[in-house]
């Protein structure tokens, strides 16, 4: 450390007492007033205080939106459309999917149970050709260490189910301009508000567009029903503002849509499916089971993790959903096309002489596929194959395998295993379950800091940004036409860079928004 | 009772419990999605679970529009100019005002304070000739017990010092339209979206634009500071995000204008007043007071009860602010032209010769002030004059006093005595201070019913409906001239018809919207 002045003033500025407590006064009720908000949590507030779930809190946000490379930002949002295009591809091909689930078949019983649910359809033949995706293309800003300057994206994942926040972070975008120009110019180490390039954010419209799309494609009733679209949930979510703004986005047009929403244990004996060749889903209102609806696109914001599942009761009424004629959101094939292995498949170097398994989908040689190649970082299998058996000498190697993150297939925070836990990990786990997990080098992003307002307390210090672009789809199985594919806004979600885990819901991470640099 | 079937359904529709409980629940979620907001009281949530105040709660609504006759509420819009006109008039005409403060003088001891802080402002002059008025007229709907079917409005108040919920009331309006195509076509007894005539209602943007206005008309800063906008608070204020949705507004428009909230406990402390002659208003930020602004308007939400002035430094800060180059809403006069004795002096009969009183600020002749004067009830003083002596016979009558209510001067719920109180009150009163209240006949609003959610209850029942239209008025104190006069949309509070007092904030009322009938 030298006392010479920086070339660039710190950021975000260094706040006095007065300014922190000034400043998350206005992130609190500028939150409570827009609902970018919660439910809290139970140590916030006791469940014997507010049994019904009267309250709401704000979410847990960063004072300052954090700096991101505009380059890398226009990087992933260019690359969306094209991301949805292999995507649709990808739940189109089915003997991919069946190669990958084979894969991972031993240690993951979760996705083998998804894949059975597909093949039970199958048999019957599914109802419904098109499909609908909401995904979230997830990126960190990659800074390599060793000599290359340039900093790129590099996918941490891609979501193809129950894509979160989007409902919130349009909200996050709206609350840093407010502060840009209320609050950041009166600090002691003044933001001008022109200094700030906050891109707009339309994740709110974008995602209620696409769910609208699908209701359109859907056609009327046959049966003469009105219809409607079902947001399937958990029970007691406490992220339930960030799906509700999603339902108002549907209800706020000239020609409102009827969303229903329904937990995933609900499901059997909610709905039930039309005696129809169709097979068109019901759903009969719980009050008053007489009053009953087409429901033509179910939206699951559950149904992600074997938490969901937990008897096979669950697994009927996924199998329910899937045979039902409703556009699904996901269907179990696009599910099963966001496990990792399927990314880690697609990352796999172009050979010599041959297509890579990214050609497969979209055409090798394209600059576009080229685009998205360059989000790739190295992931590997951990399976017996040539590349698998070097990846465990990584893995278990007590140094090396401090560049790496291991992970199992399935969505949802709080699975993986990072550096040094990763042999331990392996020891105890049977090396025929291996394969299931796949090893992913760790991307390396550029040090920054920033202040969490989180249950009414200031976190500072260095954090971690990962930005997600949001991606709307519809398309035909059968004949690959897509009738939809749109960009449809960003999420930026920060954590400590002591954690290893985001998702604000869990109480980790936080919302956050871009200032483009 | 009979078991015919009555001819129009019942409004709002009985529900069963299920019924209920969704449509609370679908209240609930809405409110706290759009910052339908409100501090949650302490019984709700208990100060050592939320000590920073971290939390809110739905305001206590209406589940449905309560109807209201069409005719009555386009009869109080196509009001609202005139009547900004005719306040506009009144805080011009001092020796009008300081005969009506002269009468009431003994018993209303607030009012002769608030009175002598203008006669000391005008003893050094005042430095703004512009004067801002973000008005609200309220009203009941009458019908008339003698055999006369025709419903009117009839004027319950004239607010002009710290109207509120015109934050919340464009919201409750948004809430009801989505309950009208989401929730009510699914009851046992449906309505259908289309039988509800919900009216736009523009309150935030309208009151805003007032406030904005104001701000424009001021001018650039002489001093080369920056300007501000100062909404004066009350401390502890629940109803924040009623007044917060002004600020936002205010800061949502490509050129945001700063709005600083101060306690009126802190005018003293954290404004001061420019050496020079023209004594622009500074607002010093209170956690860095070099930082300095030019306060060119002055909205207040506090200052209107003798609560906020618990001592003579009170005062002092009224007066600081009202001898200030800042353009007040309201000023000292404007407010006392809010007096219910103005109101009574206004509301006198036209004598048989000569103008009426309210002929001294509007055209006697005119259709516009026709349809003024049809919004009066009958008002008496309770002086001692011929109406006052008249006035008090009835007041004591233990029949007559029925048909009454007993008003003092100031704004705010709770001092009001009803009825059968009226004698009893007077009796306790020195005779000396009657002539400080007005006996206005009860206005008597046809029979509803409606469910209000307060708190996560529900309460059902005979309810009463207040309409308080909301106009925006900006005019030169000298010449008269209006630089601007708008309507700005409005507000129905709800209460139940055996409280006689409103006011959801105090805990009585609660928000609603009108379904034109």
């Amino acid at each position: 450390m030298d006392a010479a002045k920086p070339v660039t003033p710190r950021y975000p500025p260094r706040l006095n007492p007065s300014e922190s407590d000034d400043l998350a006064q206005a992130v609190k009720n500028w939150a409570l007033a827009h609902g970018l908000t919660i439910r809290p949590l139970p140590s916030v507030v006791p469940d014997d205080v507010d049994p019904q779930g009267l309250l709401a809190i704000n979410v847990p946000v960063t004072l300052f939106p954090s700096p991101f490379p505009r380059q890398c930002f226009d990087q992933a949002r260019s690359a969306q459309q094209t991301y949805n295009e292999l995507y649709a591809a990808i739940s189109r091909d089915e003997e991919f999917l069946a190669g990958a689930v084979e894969e991972v078949r031993d240690g993951d019983e979760f996705t083998s149970n998804l894949w059975n649910v597909h093949l039970r359809v199958k048999k019957e033949g599914y109802t419904q050709n098109l499909s609908l995706g909401l995904f979230r293309s997830d990126y960190l800003v990659h800074q390599d260490l060793s000599g290359n300057e340039t900093q790129q994206i590099k996918q941490v994942e891609f979501n193809t189910i129950a894509s979160s926040f989007g409902g919130l972070s349009a909200q996050t975008t709206l609350l840093h301009k407010f502060l840009s120009t209320s609050e950041y110019p009166l600090l002691e180490q003044p933001i001008a508000p022109e200094s700030l390039m906050l891109p707009e954010n339309d994740s709110v419209r974008g995602l209620a567009a696409g769910i609208r799309a699908a209701f359109d494609a859907y056609g009327d009733s046959e049966l003469g029903l009105e219809r409607c679209i079902l947001f399937v949930v958990q029970d007691g979510e406490r992220n339930v503002f960030d799906q509700r703004h999603l339902e108002y986005a549907l209800n706020n047009t000239p020609e409102p849509v009827r969303v229903f929403r329904i937990p995933f244990s609900k499901l059997l004996d909610h709905t039930s499916i039309a005696q129809t060749p169709k097979r068109q889903l019901l759903y009969h209102l719980p009050r008053n089971r007489s009053k009953t609806f087409e429901a033509s696109v179910v939206y699951l914001r559950a149904g992600y993790g074997p938490s969901d599942y937990p008897d096979q009761r669950a697994w009927e009424a996924r199998y329910h959903l899937e045979r039902s004629a409703a556009i699904k959101c996901p269907t179990v094939l696009s599910q099963v096309a966001g496990t990792k292995k399927v990314q880690q498949i697609l990352a796999s170097p172009r050979p010599a002489n041959g297509p890579s398994a990214l050609g497969r989908f979209i055409p090798d040689d394209a600059p576009l596929t080229a685009q998205v190649r360059r989000t790739f970082t190295n992931i590997y299998p951990m399976d017996t194959s040539e590349a698998g058996l070097k990846a465990r000498q990584f893995a278990l190697d007590p140094e090396l395998c401090l560049n790496y993150v291991l992970k199992p297939q399935r969505e949802g925070g709080g699975n993986n295993h990072y550096r040094e836990d990763i042999p331990t990990f392996l020891e105890k786990t049977p090396e025929s379950h291996w394969g299931a997990f796949i090893l992913m080098e760790l991307i390396t992003p550029p040090k920054q800091e920033n202040i969490i307002l989180r249950n009414g307390k200031l976190e500072e210090g260095g954090v971690i940004c990962e930005l997600g672009i949001y991606g709307t789809c519809l398309w035909n199985q059968s004949t690959g036409q897509l009738l939809r594919n749109e960009e449809a806004g960003y999420l930026l979600r920060t954590k400590g860079d002591t954690s290893n885990e985001g998702g604000v819901a869990a109480g980790y991470g936080c919302m956050d928004s871009c200032a483009l640099v």
